[in-house]
């Protein structure tokens, strides 16, 4: 599990490309504000877990919680680090992440940088889909209440 | 991947229990203050991404982590729901936690209330390991960096 690269068992190379294709049209997505395009992404009974946020379960209250994101301002999500652990029907992408949020109607941006999980799981049709995504902040508790995040 | 019944492919029975068990054993370690406890259940490879911190990475950075974090005071930690998915040499658990922290001389507890996850890989001897552990506050920003929490 140490390095950053991706690993997975023998001839799994088209599921750990899908699964990564899967994980880069999130990110597309979410820097996009393209709705639609990260609710293909996620699973109808994904588990969003945000920080500071209770759980987030279902399509329906995913839907909603970016729908509220997006009117709120605009992402610049990049993934620093991906490493990928395929193991029969589950798939763990570990991700560190760099961040900047632009308010809607302007302010100042924050900026974030952490880390999180991505679980993917094979559905019985055999597409992959986002189960769980769980991430948080590397910046000190008092720093990331900070608007500028420094 | 909804409801809090544990899944696992048919005939995997002890391989959940097993997991099960180790999960339980960090509860009881990290309740106990007992660091070769807790060092029992980590894989030397380990992964610990705790909120507001950067990734702690491997044995030696996870050992100390807990040292001091053990130094600082004593936590009472429960589990309040527990998943569990396994998939061939891979298992991941979703926990919903409720902590109390007790600070080493006295002073308030503080308290928390979250959600993580735990990954654990079958090492290739066979035993089980924590490979990654991820966990963040349901409390908002400002209530969680209350010393009450509350």
């Amino acid at each position: 599990m140490t390095g950053d690269r991706n690993q997975a068992a023998p001839n799994s190379d088209s599921v750990l490309e899908g699964v990564l294709r899967l994980s880069r049209a999130l990110l597309q997505a979410v820097n996009g504000s393209d709705l639609p395009g990260v609710m293909g992404v996620w699973s109808a009974d994904g588990l969003l877990m945000p920080p500071h946020h209770p759980t987030v379960r279902g399509r329906m209250a995913i839907t909603d919680y970016f729908e509220q994101l997006f009117r709120l301002g605009r992402f610049v999500f990049e993934f620093t680090a991906s490493e990928v652990e395929v193991a029969s029907d589950l798939a763990i992408e570990r991700v560190e992440y760099r961040a900047s949020f632009f308010p809607t109607g302007g302010g100042d941006p924050s900026r974030d940088v952490g880390k999180g999980l991505h679980v993917f799981q094979r559905h019985p049709k055999g597409e992959w889909r986002l189960v769980m995504d769980i991430w948080n902040s590397d910046y000190p508790l008092a720093a990331s209440s900070r608007p500028d995040g420094a």
